[in-house]
């Protein structure tokens, strides 16, 4: 126990604590475009060939139901469109509308720009162990995970 | 725009996606012992010395409709108990049962052995350079806050 003890940090608080500043982060930019970080969020998922809607929950990690009441917020919006896809008539495929696609750039662009200040903040050498060790937690996970 | 593209990772998909992956083991192993996650991470904040029910939301980042919603499943279950403050008659304090200390016990040897098990899996130096990474990211988000 005393070995616990010494410990000064817990992997698990670091990575919720980050985390949640980050999308706490994100959610104060979105609202300065007028727009929450869950359409921030569904937007940067949308491909120009048009997303399957089915696709999107797995992928963010989002409810169903608080994905298809976001979802039609934004169509009401006029960000985005849904299509009956040609090559399969049981789906239903989300394309950006021109208004989408700005909408999008700019969550891009503020997605972008704070990954760049990060990476510029910090040493690159320091940068590629924090990936490295990343790595290693993702790994971990997967081995607990599979305990089950 | 091309030193962008050679981006290999991005700071804030890997913070998300490892803290919910996290939280996924976490909620899996919290099904093992008939919790939820957010049982588990309220016991773990509850103090021998009780704990006003108004600190708890802010320090877990919980919404207060679902706080109150798991204390009072809590509550009926027999794993904590409510008191009016001594020293202050406004105050409502939250007190583990023995069954919730018990059941606290099981949630902090989850979580430390979860912890152990990575630190352990990872060379020292390079997780003192994690975690001082994680402190840089964690100041490059202050400054994009105070940015506001």
């Amino acid at each position: 126990m005393s070995k616990k003890k010494e410990r000064a940090y817990m992997v698990d608080f670091v990575l919720r604590h980050l985390w949640h500043k980050t999308s706490r982060m994100y959610n104060q930019k979105a609202n300065d475009y007028g727009v929450s970080i869950s359409v921030g969020f569904i937007m940067l998922n949308i491909d120009k060939e048009g997303t399957p809607s089915t696709q999107l929950g797995p992928k963010m990690g989002m409810e169903p139901t608080s994905l298809s009441r976001t979802l039609k917020t934004m169509e009401e919006k006029g960000w985005i469109r849904r299509e009956v896809d040609k090559n399969d008539k049981r789906k239903v495929l989300i394309f950006l509308t021109e208004e989408g696609v700005e909408k999008r750039r700019i969550a891009k662009d503020v997605v972008l720009s704070f990954n760049d200040r990060i990476i510029d903040s910090i040493p690159k050498g320091k940068l590629n162990t924090f990936f490295e060790v990343a790595e290693r937690i993702d790994m971990a996970l997967d081995r607990e995970l599979s305990n089950f």
